[in-house]
């Protein structure tokens, strides 16, 4: 395994790879790595002779400092993964190689950037765009793999690479969960343990929504209702948002649903009064009425690999 | 000579000469060709293997809709003319091609798009870096070549490559004149005659910092005011802007010269009085304190090839 920390160095490998006629999978992660990440690695793995993975924790993409500074840095341990994992390259470079003197250079997806998490986080895809169009460029890939949590983020991208015209396949790799069913993300460890129990009522609603579909319920208000409901069993979470929305455009979904629809949801679980753990703000989401090959999720075989 | 009109292709035609070992020169132009772009494929014929030249008259530069229209098309003209100046590929997209339905990303340079031409013409360069990212990412070229004449689009497509990463060399080929020493552009060919020879005021203008320049002169006020006074001998001519920058930052010279400054000029040539032509905006520079290596312009050799 190879570790690169230049965008030159990069595309010299890269070039390699290409010239001797070697298919690239980019993974982009900001660290943290869990079995969801090594999921998306498995996927590039199976469409590429060459999987680079990078990390990199993007300032640009965080609209409260507090948020990037607390944010679960593990790299050691990220690239202990990637070994065992087999990645060929980990690409991990600083800000200021990513970001360098006088950068004012963004990329803009306007419209699918502005519901969901747009709306409380101003500038986040902004910030996921322009990096992960830098990424693209720096890493050359054939196929680039994105977790299908970040639902919008997935949208944005495709959306960006499409626009653009990016010669890359964006992939989505379904969500990975844990046994309760809390999907996996490097945001879990920083929850309260009472906070981390709580959080299950996230998959609970996304269920309990798909079940209301699969019995025939199509009313597009009574199964927000519920799960409004679901996840106010919870005393700690505190909705952000939970919306039904056309999968592609982002729009919101017709009062009576007749087509795919993403359930969306981002809510911030606090500690308990009294404790000092900072809130951390979930997210999590369901393809609903599209079948089960793609957003459904499922059940991480390993979880401490 | 092959004629492409999908990205597809081109992506596919780039990727058998990068295959194949060989160095691609991409030459964007918007048509209406004359010296000042076969240059430009001489300057890329001697950096590369193969020179690809982009025809497409991109409509999200042109802030005003007249414009667009106004603006010269010449194809089959373009055509024999990258035929006679042995171009490999031309690419004509169609603006469907290029910006497809539901389209709404754009690549902004935030800072330097801001003055001179960006005051005037709002909205002007996120219209050219973004189409320029897209020729990039269509072309896969080594080397992308750019006149010189065009100085503020030249340092916003440098910092944008810089800035994201673009794996390509951004070359910039010196200003082509005409026997009387008006800057070659494609404009040129919609003002009325008379306009046309009162356009000659611009390179009189250049010409005359030059020569204040040379003689000591480093007062930032006195050579403006001499460039004013040159331009004001046209009674056609309304000034835009004429203003001395730092070439890279854009940033206003200070009030005495000691470095490398840009003179840059935009000028709007009306047509006399009681005439029906509409008036035609010119744009000239040049490289101040600098040598003569850069934007220093030069008199094209052969005027109607």
């Amino acid at each position: 395994m190879r570790l690169i920390e230049t965008v030159a160095e990069l595309q010299a490998e890269a070039d390699r790879e290409r010239a001797a006629g070697r298919r690239i999978a980019l993974i982009p992660t900001m660290g943290a790595l869990h079995e969801g990440h090594l999921s998306l690695i498995d996927e590039g793995r199976s469409r590429a002779d060459r999987v680079f993975l990078s990390i990199f924790v993007n300032p640009t993409q965080f609209n409260q400092a507090s948020d990037l500074d607390q944010y679960p840095r593990t790299f050691e341990d990220d690239l202990d993964q990637c070994k065992r994992r087999v990645v060929d390259v980990v690409f991990a470079p600083s800000a200021e190689e990513m970001y360098g003197p006088g950068s004012q250079t963004f990329v803009d997806v306007s419209e699918l950037s502005q519901p969901l998490c747009g709306g409380n986080r101003p500038g986040h895809f902004r910030g996921v765009t322009t990096i992960v169009a830098k990424l693209l460029l720096a890493a050359k890939p054939h196929v680039a793999v994105f977790g299908e949590k970040d639902a919008q983020q997935l949208a944005v991208i495709r959306r960006m690479v499409a626009d653009l015209g990016f010669d890359v396949e964006v992939v989505g790799a379904p969500i990975v969960r844990e046994s309760d069913g809390i999907a996996m993300s490097s945001r879990n460890v920083n929850l309260h343990p009472e906070a981390r129990r709580q959080a299950t009522v996230l998959v609970a609603a996304l269920d309990a929504a798909e079940s209301m579909i699969a019995a025939g319920e199509r009313d597009h208000a009574e199964i927000l209702r519920r799960v409004n409901d679901e996840i106010s069993k919870a005393p700690l979470a505190t909705i952000d948002y939970a919306e039904l929305r056309d999968p592609d455009t982002l729009a919101p979904s017709p009062g009576r649903l007749s087509g795919p629809a993403l359930l969306a949801l981002a809510v911030v679980f606090d500690a308990p009064a009294g404790e000092s753990a900072a809130g951390v703000r979930l997210i999590d989401n369901r393809m609903l009425l599209a079948g089960t090959a793609r957003g459904g999720g499922r059940k991480a075989e390993i979880h401490d690999p």
